[in-house]
């Protein structure tokens, strides 16, 4: 900072705080976790948990969700292709500022098309894992936890994901949770651990 | 959390880490600090000097401004009156998740037009600050710290504000700072204590 008032051509100087200095306060590494899989499979829910046992650790966290984003940044956008690709664009981006704030971000969307996942991949870079929250379609079905199945199959939604429209598996994913196997407590662990194994938790 | 495994038909139970646990974690109130004014006002330098006075204090704080937003979210969007529009929408949108996650978010954009700016207050009610980073034209001009002015006054920028486009003054910001008679110090401590003033800091 200047010492002295310059009234006019100043060329004000500040050390900008950097997403180290960030992530040292913290005390743990940025990241961007992508849950993706079907509606139902328990992304929301198992973000959701992850972060209140990293709140519990003093980390400094936070969801993206359908319930946060939906309604709010991404209200202007449909269900088109385009739009769903631009959906998750804008999601990639908003984790990516929160990563940069120094923040472990997690974004809980279904986000169906490997290529738009890819893309916000590139966008992270090394910070992001992809979390496949893998249940059978048959179980989420079965949970049918926001009723969307059943109108699904009365073809009252169409394009619906592993209904009517394609769920693109992961081929990469840094981490796969089968909650259909697994209860929470147990998946919970399993995105800890791979957080300390990648070295984000010490 | 669920204590035993339950594989199907799972109703996930967990408490959601809410805005005011963060606020009582971080130690002062979340906030949306909207700085605004013409190219070359101090905008963004004003805003990451106040965060770094906040990381010192121990805050949690990030500044959104053109450097991490335009080739990132916003790097779709022309210059159009919708698609500026649809630029501080998007970062009225953003910044009010940064606040729900804690954070004392700051946004450093010229935003010219108060429609704009009163959509980003209603988005984030009262969590909104809107600091209008007020020099006079001139000033800026002698500064121009991008060289832009020189370039509007070529003609080479079509509607660029304060020359070829409008600059609509903040008729009730929460705090007017002048850039070309305090210097940067003086300007951080205003912003500070309007932040305590308003019992964002304790």
């Amino acid at each position: 900072m200047s010492d002295e008032p310059k009234s006019k051509n100043i060329t004000w100087h500040h050390g900008d705080v950097t997403q180290a200095d960030r992530e040292k306060c913290h005390g743990h590494k940025a990241a961007v976790l992508w849950y993706t899989g079907l509606s139902g499979s328990g992304k929301s829910t198992l973000a959701q948990a992850v972060q209140t046992a990293l709140f519990e650790r003093d980390c400094e966290t936070y969801v993206l969700d359908g319930d946060n984003v939906r309604h709010g940044l991404n209200n202007n956008l449909g269900f088109s292709p385009e739009d769903r690709t631009e959906n998750i664009r804008r999601i990639g981006e908003v984790a990516k500022l929160f990563a940069d704030a120094g923040i472990i971000t997690s974004t809980a969307f279904i986000s169906p098309y490997r290529a738009d996942r890819d893309e916000a991949r590139k966008i992270s870079g090394d910070m992001f894992c992809e979390i496949w929250v893998d249940a059978d379609l048959a179980i989420c079905e079965e949970r049918d936890t926001k009723g969307l199945y059943k109108k699904a199959r009365a073809g009252e939604i169409p394009e619906f994901t592993g209904i009517s429209a394609p769920y693109e598996e992961p081929k990469n994913a840094e981490l796969v949770v089968n909650t259909g196997k697994d209860n929470l407590e147990e998946c919970v662990k399993q995105v800890l651990a791979m957080l300390t194994e990648k070295g984000i938790l010490s």
